[in-house]
């Protein structure tokens, strides 16, 4: 099995904008778990991050065509984002996926309590931090 | 008279996406059948795809400053891009642009039923498949 | 194939009320230009306008024991009727039904931008003024 | 000056259905009363009423090709009725029409407080009993 | 006592019209049903079905002037007529009336869920198939 | 039979503030035109107008205390104020009053639509210009 | 057939509480004469009330196991009680169950317009008096 | 550490309840499979299950008092139980807890979308089937 | 003269949860003090606390048959309980009650602004702490 | 410590207004009282009545500048001004204030049941009569 | 040019109420340096301020007639305030207004991010303090 | 200090598009203004505009890790782009940021009124033309 790791907008800022919802580990250091984690469960992983959601459709796309399933943690695209979820449309008619919040989206503004990706996910894992990386890898892996 | 037509964010997924919804005809056949019908009406056609809303602003612009009528299929951007809305302001003060769906975007989730596009054009064809980019050609051509 | 082409109540009007928005065509007129289209495309077509929501109810059972395919302009009745949209589910599970809006109903009163028959309709044309009967017909033709 | 005046559904009940509510005059009277004041105001009266909207829709368009100005109690369409409105629309643009209400719809249900007949009307009366037909007479004639 | 029978909009397709919702039983076959179970019970009973709001206006009016109780499936009107609504208040007032549905309305669309001819019913049958015409039938006999 | 003419806030402007909405004629042209018609009926009447909503209610009480009844033209306040309402309310269980608008304010703001004084009126009349008033006097001479 | 008949909260009550509602009969009445008509139709039944969902929650739990049909009137847990929906599940995919109110719930509070167990139901009677739960054992049997 | 494991109404009926939802495991199962992952992590774990949710605030209680962590899966009541909430707060303030479903809630009815309990969660969990248990273990075992 | 409290769910908990909101005093505290004052106003006075709605019912059940006054609090069945306030109804026909909250939930959540309770109330007093239960006592004795 | 009573809009009408809603005491009877008690508790207190907001603002402001408690009624002011609410603020950082209700207002017209008060008062006493007045002096003396 | 600074309910507070929010600077303060300024630019500038809404609008009829520009700070009334909007309006046909608040109202109450005076305003100043005047003024001067 | 300067999406159409609304002053106008004021108050200034969403997020990262202030604006993606608010986060915790609109979106359509930007800037300047540039650079270097 193969897995990529999206991770949208914003989330190159990890360890640094607002340290206190977010903690101070960096995208840095949950790739490098991950990829430990995923050498263990035998899985192949991939990590794409990028602030252009038009750059993040490309990338899911090439996952559709290659089969893999995904981790995604859209950021401020989750509440907003149509094309983000036609995209993934195929993911979920592929391996699947799994959305992930690192915060927990139901204690913040009313408007991020809804999630247009939620619907297609195979699961949601919202504020169990950067763990919540972790407990999708190790579903994908299980499934 | 020249045409531009543009196709928004996943439709290069046509063909592939949803097969059920969208049908096997790809991006490249509605092109070629277009290119043909063009022809014949004397008309000159240009296309333009692309998954990166800010790309799409900046073709927009050019066929204002062009003169150019605009045919567009902005995918999921229709029900959430005030922006796309806001470039295609020029438009409708210019030669006037026609929006197209390929599905019936009525008979889907409530959130595709508003079109942020629809009150700025000329006019909206919903579900007709791609025969709805040749009936907006006509519609343009004998205008 | 055969076509019914049903327009509703205050259609009988046109060329006369708010031709501003409508323009100066009357029904004669369009029925003329389909009828000739009709011809050319080898399709049989019939006429049907009523201010009376039970006569078009009436007409579409009709249509719908014959197995006719039905362009339908609903005027007003679009917004608010729940009898027509019953009558016309027989057509969609039959030959389908187009709806047609000469004027854009999206850059009019809210409550125009809501139709109870989309829907189930096969397609929705909009703005394409008088236009829009004919591609209407194409459509059903080459379907 | 030519007035029509139009009673909608229910309305040849008056003086039968909730005396309470509508007091005990029927139609035959308020005729008889504007009959008789709009020969002292040299002014042409003619009444409609009819249970069927299409009926009535039919009649204004005759009063809108003749130049008349409406006195219009809808009844119930008056909160339903997009049909309605779009026929009245004609006499917004020629003589004006008034709406009138004998009961105080505004003490009434939440539903009967909005008329989509109010905004083309040129006045609306409510509640002033079968005075309300002849204060809109009045208004007419001296216009 | 005597019943009236009201069947509204499209209910003369009974049997034909989406029989996967409404079964293959016909409307002729309902009213036999009646007419023997209230020949058994000593009921006068009596049968209206029409597309056209006005004609059951002025049918219910008349029941309104014999005294006679109504059941009433208005199909689609259910949803949408005030002047249904208005016309059964003179019912409610005399010898009452009960509502029914064939199919159960609260498992389609929203816009079914609501009617604005409950308030006024002595009772309403949602969902038992033609059984609730029985019932209703069973109850005005009984009351 | 004694009646009080409330004008709220801005109508000391009438004359001044957008002729094109509310005419040229002044507050002093309606008082001197109603202070006719109502030696004419034999009515007593008096007047009060006043930018101070809490003004505006002791001149109520008063009228409340006198039995007078009431034509008010609120303003703004129409929308907003439930003090004026309340105080109102005195007036409804006396001599009754009619809420006048001079423009139609159906046809202008969403926010115009909403009345906390109609429910509690004996009648309302919107957008005969300042025949309202006159309408208003009548109705509450003959009553 | 073996009916299971399930009153909820305050049901208990009947003949007590707002007898100008719910009238003078008691649950035991109740059970008698619907007792008897199983007799006659040959259909075990089984009654069951408890003020506590929990407790109804065990016993439909139990009628799931044994596929009985349930008549259920809720009481006001019909309007919040997502638990007693989930529960009533089971028995929409075993023998089906009819729910039954007493009352018109439609002629009263907004808030019991809204049942959470109408759209499983097989079928929904309301405001037939005790009436209604024989009805709903009459259905049951035929079925 | 202490580990409260808390699940709500029907689902005491994992495995017989709507298979096609919740797959065929049971509670036991789940329970056997935890504790074993439990022991692993040399954690002290506890379960509990009631269909009513008075029970439920006690043991929350007791929990709280021994300042257990909680894993709970609601079922229905996450969508309307503001006692439960209120409950949960005093863990929320002591050693949390997590929300776990094991189906995916968005996928389904609008009234699941929202809990009650997400706000005061720790984390949340929904669509990873039994796993979601798993992973809550593993996330308040490694906090 | 006989009163009832009842303290609805968490109530138990006075004292120890949220000690920030509802203070350090405990049930036991609050009734001691009860008893003494009703003892100093010659009232009966009996206390109820349950984390169980049924058990609450029932209770309440007795005191209307005991044609007890209520004084409640009742926690966050305030805010969803329908089965509560048809039970209190039946105080409201008889003795009355007084709905208390020691907090002041106008400053807290949104949905706690809404109460299904106060409606039927004799009065409902809020945020005034434990102090609150002390002055209905009072109203009830001195009415 | 000092208390103001403040007494807004149509409160001096008190007896006069409506006496099946708030009675037949008037203001000087409930000064008269709240005087007596405040004598006994040894506080001292002032009344102030207005009909105008703005008065009602300033004697606020000066009670802000002298550290008093307030007790206030707004009347309808309570629903609609957050001018009020503004001043009042200052009270909340003081010395406290209490709205007090005469009648219960959650009783009566859905828009009485927001009040712009109650989130920054220290409590609210609704429908317990003018003994409200007398319960928010005791609690603002005692704290 | 001259140019009225209104400032509305409470703003005499400023430098007493809620300093956090609005700073310690006096409406004094700020008289003075607009005045400052207003002299360095060659600006006739006016300052009032009152508590009373009426009081307002007979400053802004006023300014109307002198052909003032205005700046405005409404408080409260911003939000609430139809008869302001209305007076405004002749302003707005005139020299134009510029709406001015202190705080960032967007970062407070929901009920404070509308505001009935932005829509006929030149401009909107929010939350740049005392500085808010001072630019409005600049803005006026040089227009 | 140092100032960025932001434009969003279609605001390098200035001078070409809907002048009407936005004047005929081009992008380039306003930065060498604003170079020219920044001279004078000696304030370093930088300026960025792009029509991708994603482009423009990864300037607003530099200028968070620069330490810079920020004036924004961001035409169409105020109204809907939660990941610009969100990269913004990190400059409300810095230097702060100013939005500014050119036009008075107040005045315009409804979805105009409410931006994603406001809570979190220091302050909002609306509809002064380009002026407001320069009035948030003013504010920003006296702060």
């Amino acid at each position: 099995m193969s897995v990529l790791v999206v991770n949208g907008p914003n989330l190159d800022r990890l360890g640094k904008r607002q340290p206190d919802i977010y903690g101070a580990t960096t995208l840095a250091d949950i790739e490098e778990g991950l990829r430990a984690r995923a050498g263990e469960l035998g899985t192949e992983i991939d990590f794409f991050q990028s602030n252009c959601e038009g750059e993040i459709l490309d990338r899911i796309h090439r996952a559709a065509d290659e089969g893999d399933a995904v981790i995604i943690n859209a950021g401020g695209l989750t509440h907003t984002s149509v094309v983000l979820k036609d995209a993934l449309a195929e993911i979920t008619d592929g391996a699947g996926y799994v959305e992930v919040h690192i915060s927990n989206v139901h204690a913040r503004e009313e408007f991020r309590h809804h999630s247009y990706l939620s619907a297609g996910a195979a699961g949601v894992i919202v504020g169990l931090g950067t763990y919540g990386y972790t407990a999708a890898l190790e579903f994908l892996a299980q499934r």
